[in-house]
């Protein structure tokens, strides 16, 4: 058994990340941290897990015996404390957007101020396992919840030409657990139920982390698109709907032949043939993608769906950590979900 | 007072129209027919009526005294009554899709099967009062809840040349009641409850009836778009959102100019600056629009909310009803909505 | 033309009154008061009310000129507003609890302290006008929502003698708009969405509210009642399940013939034969009851649902003012409700 | 490794009976049967089990090498498959309502109709594990969704002696896949959506079966209780509150002195000090119970959530399951829920 520490554990994801690896064969818990939870009972702040005698210890990077620790920390929280732990080797695995990106000048483009390590960001892995090797690395940032829903049904098709860079248009919708456990008055029974609307229109953050990463695994840059994410009211899930014109000659046969093929032996993957249901990949790690064409004006409609704390956040940080700890890379993930 | 008939009164559309005509200061309603729920009291079939005697009477076009006639049938069903009432000048408003085209090849593009009154289709007037002038025609037919929501936030600005033709890309999410009362697996609870999914994708019906609109306002043929529709868990509301590329030189200032133009002195239009939500427009007869400016890649994104049971269904069917009659065009309608 | 001024505007309760009285043949608001939104324009706090220019002041007593006001604030908000209001004589519905208990020593059993102004207690009519008697009164007290509901169905079976008052459990639900639009952890959709749980239990404020109104109703005291309230995820309406021991010898048709003669001429108040749905009131003013006979164990069942915004607060309040004011008692208020 | 099969594996109960059997260390499935969907394909029922080349059979008693048999067959469809398997030596737990009661008199009072084989009635345990002692059979009717809540509430205090058997009062209210995934105009998300009602007032069957189990395990007969149920818009989770006096002289330490001390050593019962919310259940296969004493009014008021899914279906199947293959009791059951 390896030991895993789990920094920001009250938030969702942090709660998701110690069901996990509470059934996790070859992983132990052996801290827990939190910051203005810390000192509680981990049953007042997580009451879905049970009886406990757990504590929340304070967020720390003094943890050095420890094989892995998971960072479920706000933007902005994560920096300070994956540089310290990265600089004494521990392996990290930072589910925070802090450095998803490639370099300086993106991520002061991204978020308006510079990172206070711009040096260090190059250093770290894209932990995205369907894209990028996750290799020998002790430093994974790990992808964002519509990146991962967007890459995973957009990537392997311009990689393999057949669909074109120009007027890719990305719209996805987001149940409302993506957005924290904070409190703000958007997030408000009252004003989420029986209602959608978009934000962060023209402005969200994961799309230029979802440039780079098609730029990286691409090849080819800079890669350019609209992205348009909507709040809906539901807990959990995200659906993205991609709008890309086809090249030329490509068929509806071929673009499913590339998902096909892309999906083959990876274990988080499916393919389907009709519109997948955000529900078919609730509480399960996979992936599920479908493409259409649409004849009458040459695009290419590619609809993804995942779990956005599971395979969007705690379930592919996990699947990542599998790698780098040389355990099987499903070790301890649902592929099964949860109906209704 | 004048007098109106409804058929198809125990569907949702029905439902709301009789709400509605029940308050409306200048008409009454005389009848009420029903298909399969024919001879029961209104209050089994619609409960949020409260106690009431009347009671649901076949569906007829025997109704020659009526004022006007609303048509609140499914697809298919209202051709024959449509085309018996229109043809004894009796006033009528379908709510259902069976005249929306203008011609028969486009009708069987669209339903894969030819209409069965093909030289009537000329003869209906598309009911969308903020696109097209109602004027002194007795046949009108009620636009479909995704071309309200799109052609009010899109027609303008192409209209306006503000926005090209090339590249439109709608993606849309309704509340259930859009599919109507109809007992299907897919719109159980357990089946919507949580999860979002993507239908009729290169197929939808609303797609054609979008197109067909928009060569009819501004001039051009043929417009073609990507539309996807998808369900997402909750009873009410349309929201749309359009990316299409700017043309050379507009600004964001421009966009929102053409749309606060368009809307002026419109009873039921309104801009707003950030993203509209849907409820704001529930129980009202508003559409509420919004435009953006993408600088990164040159596309406006259009957001564009109505209530799909009210601007998109009943509340349109009464709109143009009351400038059929020479009524005000908001007798009857409500501008406020309903929150939470 | 009579005119209103509504303080704490802001609200859910505020919202509706708006939205009511916008409709009402024969009352104008000409003042908005609100707290800690005062400055803001209408659209920005309630954009579901529309475009418009209407501005919300601060919440004062400085009101001399106007017919009526309403109170829609917090609990211990509005008793210096409306004690200073009905002291200069001007007509005041507060929707709070602040004056609904008849005595000092109730108030304080109640709320844990003691009362600003104990020796006006006494002056406020309980504004439930299908029990009480609103005649001359210039200072009503609305009820709350879940005494409302369960007051309507209990009340007259009471009264009749037909069941006793030994033995009587009172569960209800509410929807979450019940707790009003205030930023709480507990309010949160990911903490209120697919989840159902009590609160206040054996201390919710409520339970002594109902004991009072029996007691003046029945004219037997003490009234002794348990009373659990409970959460469930949906925005508006509350049910009350109300178990009481039927009297010797009656008969179900018995309990439903007291019902059905109490609800005899009052515009709210509809008897139905199974269970109601909290969905058949949403968005109208009726409360609707139901009654059953437990031949197995001698007890009454009943049932009990209204829109806890409308009929449960707003809609009451306009009701009472209604009948303050000499205007008809439905003035301005919907007996038909929303579906779906 | 030991063989389970599953008939009736297209519903609810079946496909969570799947999704954990297949996480179980111990058993295997080697049979799926289904009635109307058998033949397809488990992918198209189940979509959220994933890929699949798992076929769903024939239901069929033909399974004498399998070493259990579980039954998630609609009420009246497992009697005959039951009793045959059984009578050949099979193992069956059965999930239906069939072989729960006791007697052939009880029987036909809660449906109505004379059991199809009386004389086998008392062979069958009632299969929940924290009251029944499982012991050697290998014939469990797993109990319903509402008795598993009610009674693990108020049989510990029952037995104790802490509370009294006259005026017990039970409301419960449960989400909607209790109801099955059956095709019904009440289920369609556009009829529970924003609602809540009862049902099945005074005749609920689930009521007998209480009374029944709480005569077994409290040896007092005949128990009488008033028990009405709702439905409230979630997908899973029931919450029963129970009201009943206590008796003379016990406190509210007394009461949750009993409870703790009943649940001592049982994996899958937990006792909290405030109200439980369903959504702490739901995922897990715990029953989490709490107790208020009622001063006013001598009651006490038992609060009590599970998954009634899990609890209150497969997984206390499963567990039955576990006890009577000489397994750990809880083997493949998660003790932790999901949330949000």
């Amino acid at each position: 058994m390896k030991s895993a520490a789990i920094l920001g554990a009250s938030g969702y994801g942090g709660g998701e990340l110690i069901r996990l690896i509470d059934g996790h064969p070859e992983l132990d818990i052996t801290y827990l941290g939190a910051h203005s939870q810390a000192g509680k009972r981990l049953e007042e702040v997580h009451p879905q897990l049970g009886d406990s005698d757990r504590i929340l210890e304070q967020n720390t990077a003094d943890l050095d015996g420890v094989d892995i620790v998971f960072l479920a920390l706000p933007h902005g929280a994560s920096a300070h404390l994956a540089s310290e732990l990265a600089g004494r080797g521990v392996a990290v695995v930072d589910l925070g957007s802090d450095f998803r990106l490639d370099t300086a000048e993106r991520y002061e483009a991204a978020y308006g101020a510079p990172h206070p390590f711009p040096n260090q960001l190059g250093d770290w892995t894209y932990g995205l396992p369907e894209l990028v090797d996750i290799g020998d690395t002790n430093k994974v940032a790990a992808p964002g919840c519509y990146p991962t829903a967007t890459l995973l049904g957009l990537a392997p098709l311009l990689a393999a030409g057949a669909v074109g860079f120009d007027s890719i248009v990305v719209n996805a919708v987001s149940g409302v657990s993506g957005a924290g456990r904070s409190l703000s008055e958007s997030l408000l029974f009252g004003a989420v139920a029986e209602g959608v609307a978009a934000y962060g229109v023209t402005t969200h953050r994961h799309r230029p982390e979802i440039e780079m990463a098609l730029e990286a695994y691409t090849g080819r840059a800079p890669v350019r698109l609209t992205f348009t994410p909507h709040l809906v009211p539901m807990l959990r899930g995200i659906h993205a709907t991609i709008t890309v014109p086809v090249s030329e000659g490509v068929t509806a046969n071929d673009l499913r032949g590339v998902l096909a093929d892309f999906g083959d032996g990876k274990p988080f993957y499916q393919v389907v043939a009709g519109p997948p249901q955000t529900r078919w990949a609730v509480g399960s790690n996979r992936a599920i993608v479908s493409v259409y064409l649409d004849e009458s004006t040459g695009n290419a409609i590619i609809l993804s769906v995942i779990d956005n704390l599971l395979k969007g956040a705690a379930g592919q940080a996990l699947q990542a950590a599998n790698l780098m700890l040389g355990f099987d890379e499903a070790a301890g993930l649902p592929a099964s979900g949860w109906m209704p």
